[in-house]
């Protein structure tokens, strides 16, 4: 038979506000969706829940913007305290211009508005930011997994990014437990022989994009599981997709 | 039941060579996998084998560089054939530095080296370029897969592309055939009453990225078969999610 992947997107997993168990509101949905997690399993959570969870919301209302976040705010026709929190979150200004804020968060990805986000976000002065360190909330969703379904699951959390050149946003890999984002074909030989050089494979990122595909942005269907990768296990983290700053020639 | 997605690797391609008829290898290699195509399904085949039926491979020794071309090679190692046809297949050079030339293709793509790749290709002298048309590629594809398999099945070609930012190289899509590459969520509520302003999903990359998990690089499985997914039928363009210029803050 052909190898064959399997995306199963998660029902049921509903509102989330901070203080929430996330843990317990997965497995309880998948348990209601009769999805029993098998060995070889990776999960798939939109970082939106896990930073609700987290209590990563900021109340706008709360936010007194700058006059370099009011400037800005004005020419554009933008709210001058969700640009100010953007600013908070950034920790280098890659572009800034037509109204777009690209930025650097703290976790090193390059994304709009620092992964600010209003979408998804009950109160209209509510924005959610990412997690503060993803990699740590895959890894404690994935411990807390194993322990309710006693199966070590990888976990990728994701958000979903613009990219230059094209248009549309995919989701993408932030925060990674349990498997290795990359697999590196460098050194071997295809099958005419030829080495390949330059064919470092994004995996966690194509699994997010995967991912996605039974989410459904305004669908409520924040979880998705894999079944049928063969993931490399091991450590891994949101940051190895990371460029380095010497490699990066869009700085 | 949950709503699931399949990606399914079709075994059996092959080598390709120049003049192969593309239809026929496939419809073979699905019916040999037992893979019988379904309404619903999308075909996802990477463009090596569609450049390898179409001739578009390159004999380095007919090539002869340019003084611009040899300069380049030299300083870096590389070959200065290669690096000619490089520029030969570029309407404009993004980056050009540290060895590495970012380029836009003739179709609008920005990648590395023009799409122009030495990897998966028989003959140490011989490189590979992108299909001329490849909107065009995948609508013969759709169109004689329809009259071999009796199903109207919307088809994607793929490239692995590097991104700003982040390491590794993800599957997209370059040529379309059949449904419509960008799901727009703008204009429409969350489920908060949300307006969505900036959600346009890239489901056409997505879905590339999601055939790739199937593929791996180094073995010959450069066809999938996805499932379950929801497409938008109607026309579509790789060049759709080509940004425009005008929006393009990394020109």
């Amino acid at each position: 038979m052909a190898e064959t992947l399997q995306i199963i997107g998660v029902d049921g997993i509903g509102d989330v506000q901070p203080g929430d168990d996330l843990v317990a509101i997965i497995s309880r949905a998948l348990r209601d969706s009769q999805i029993t997690l098998v060995t070889g399993d990776i999960v798939v959570v939109t970082h939106k829940i896990v930073s609700k969870a987290e209590g990563r919301l900021v109340d706008l209302r709360t936010i007194e913007p700058s006059p370099f976040a009011r400037q800005w705010s004005e020419r554009y026709g933008k709210d001058a305290r969700q640009t100010e929190v953007v600013l908070r979150e950034a920790t280098r200004i890659v572009r800034m211009d037509r109204g777009v804020i690209i930025a650097e968060t703290r976790h090193g990805f390059v994304c709009a508005n620092a992964g600010v986000d209003a979408s998804n976000v009950a109160g209209a002065d509510t924005v959610c930011l990412l997690p503060i360190d993803p990699d740590a909330s895959a890894h404690r969703l994935a411990v807390g997994l194993e322990q309710a379904c006693g199966v070590v699951v990888p976990v990728i959390i994701t958000d979903s990014f613009g990219r230059p050149w094209r248009d549309g946003v995919v989701n993408i890999a932030i925060g990674i437990a349990g498997m290795t984002p990359l697999v590196d074909y460098r050194g071997q030989h295809d099958p005419y022989g030829y080495l390949m050089s330059a064919s470092v494979l994004a995996v966690a990122d194509e699994l997010a994009a995967a991912a996605e595909l039974v989410m459904n942005k305004v669908d409520q269907r924040p979880v998705a599981v894999v079944r049928g990768y063969a993931y490399a296990a091991g450590p891994g983290s949101g940051k190895n997709l990371v460029m380095r700053p010497e490699r990066d020639m869009f700085r």
